[in-house]
């Protein structure tokens, strides 16, 4: 019996659906199984593009692809907009990111410095520039550097563009959850939905985020979660997205086009805790407030709970995973937007029987068992 | 015509079917109009009775009518979970009032003395005596006051078993909303509703919290907005009310025997602002985690705006207002669950005739004009 598609993705968060955008587009037949799509750690991302900000410096692998990535946003954005007709509200005024102390300050030049080794452009700004940028910067901001080659975008339209765009090439949305795969001596693999249902495809893609571990047992992968709030102000309340570090840990805002802010985030490791806290509220206000005073003013529109897919080098996991004709495309940590062209290639052409593009073989799922 | 009902009550809070359900119980057929009874200033309400807490010393006649309610209440809620079947999560553990500073122990014990001449029970307790009784509080507190007369509700029990009794005592609920009242020259007047509909009436009582200004022009009625918060924890994450003075402001933690906790409240002046703003977030869980730092591992259950009717002197205004059968029961402010009974008292004293209790005198709504 010839396989229903020849590939299947497990999951249609934005690595699933982009790789499956890809896929669908190299003339491959495609399914994505997904009861919500884009529900998932993307529903709550911020959507930053911006690798240096993200990574430490130790993490340079990561840090490669990360850039790797970025440059492919522009065109990957131009494609999809052009494909979908949906507008994903991507943005390049850059990043401010900011600092309110000598230590804050001597950090950011650091920064600087070796953001410029990397080729990107960065200003060091003095705390009446940082004003002038974005008027509602506090008083107590002393400098800060603008990244002007960051950028960021809108995950859910990104989401919305991407499922429209997949459909529109021919690709199938299944409405169900993958529950297992199971090999078979002909043909590849298949999956299994809970509904009971089977789908016998030639080749299977475990894009499930922090659940990838359920359909490929001792895949590392593990749930990192993440609170995260929706503010709605006016309009141009702020016009870039604004970062600093505030009693010890990273905050920032992310304007969009509509008025929304993004305030992120929590990191915490507590398994699959799906509430929102008192604690992680207080803290994301908080931490926003020192930077920005006037969101207080704003309305809470959304608290969200997210689950990044964390591994234990924070370097995704993209390549052949399991049973001959399975891959994974998940453990994008923090960065699954901004990985997901660099992502969606690798699996098209591994799919396809091309060579990955280079900087993601360090992406190996099987480099933690040699 | 004979009017359709005795009397329509245009509004479904607290007061409005409190008044309801003591009036059909005198005999009277009685309607109430509201399309979404309990959902106004009642749905956010903490539920806290409380009355000398929750006054400044000058408002002498506030006080008097708080400390009648607060007795009337055993008798009003043991009638009503009685006739409704419906457990009102009556609780009578006290309030503990905690105090952080000398300067607040100083208040606490001006307070107590007062209370104490008004005959409710008091006790002065060290800090470590507090956390014996709610070992969840901050170390920072330094003494506190437990006021043992001091009880608390779920309001949202109390509509729930309203509209039950009442609707079992043969009371009507018409699901709509009450636009305008019309004086008529026979059988006293009548209702409109928004759908264009007319319900005739003997008598009206206008019990629509702070939109009753809309309905009785000139009704000195405002809305003071309300943020409060509902935090889910553990059963016995607190036993009694907590309240303290933070930054200046009152701030309280109200638990529920499901584990609920209510954090209120904001007080602001501005309009119908319904927003659930950061700034009312980011203050209320600030404060509350000075007093019981453990409410940071709480779920953030619910963030919720309310306009209390507020009146010039924070009294309710319960009696003639209008055209000849027209009554008022509304600006009860911050107490309308505290005042429900001796408001529902005299509201079916003056639809039957009789004398309400002379405690309600004070609350006439024509005072401000003699």
């Amino acid at each position: 019996m010839p396989p229903t598609y020849d590939v299947v993705i497990a999951g249609g968060g934005v690595a699933g659906l982009a790789a499956a955008w890809r896929t669908v587009r190299r003339g491959l037949s495609v399914a994505v199984a997904d009861p919500a799509p884009g529900g998932g750690a993307t529903h709550a991302s911020a959507g930053m593009l911006a690798p240096v900000s993200e990574v430490t410096y130790t993490e340079e692998p990561l840090l490669r692809l990360g850039l790797a990535s970025l440059a492919a946003w522009p065109g990957f954005r131009a494609e999809l907009e052009d494909e979908s007709g949906v507008e994903l509200d991507y943005r390049t005024e850059g990043t401010l990111e900011v600092a309110r102390g000598a230590d804050d300050m001597a950090y950011l030049d650091d920064l600087a410095a070796f953001e410029r080794t990397l080729g990107l452009r960065v200003e060091r700004l003095t705390g009446r520039e940082c004003r002038s940028f974005e008027p509602m910067l506090a008083p107590s901001v002393r400098g800060g550097l603008l990244a002007r080659d960051d950028a960021w975008v809108n995950p859910r339209r990104v989401v919305r563009a991407l499922l429209t765009a997949f459909e529109k090439a021919g690709g199938t949305l299944v409405a169900g959850r993958v529950s297992g795969i199971d090999a078979s001596a002909t043909g590849g693999p298949s999956v299994r939905l809970t509904s009971g249902e089977a789908v016998a495809a030639g080749q299977v893609v475990v894009a499930a985020g922090s659940w990838s571990a359920s359909l490929l047992p001792g895949l590392p992968v593990r749930p990192v979660k993440g609170e995260i709030l929706r503010l709605r102000g006016p309009e141009g309340f702020l016009t870039r997205c604004v970062r600093g570090l505030v009693h010890g840990s990273p905050a920032y805002l992310v304007p969009r086009g509509d008025g929304e802010i993004t305030l992120g985030a929590t990191v915490q490791e507590l398994g699959y805790d799906a509430r929102v806290t008192a604690g992680g509220v207080y803290e994301l206000l908080r931490d926003a407030r020192e930077l920005v005073p006037g969101i207080t003013e704003l309305e809470l529109a959304e608290t969200t709970v997210g689950f990044r897919p964390g591994t234990p080098d924070n370097l995704p996991l993209i390549g052949p995973a399991g049973p001959p004709g399975v891959f994974a495309a998940t453990g994008h940590g923090r960065n699954g937007v901004l990985l997901s062209p660099i992502t969606a290639d690798a699996v098209a052409a591994l799919l396809t029987g091309d060579e990955p593009p280079p900087v993601t073989g360090a992406c190996d799922p099987g480099r933690f068992s040699e």
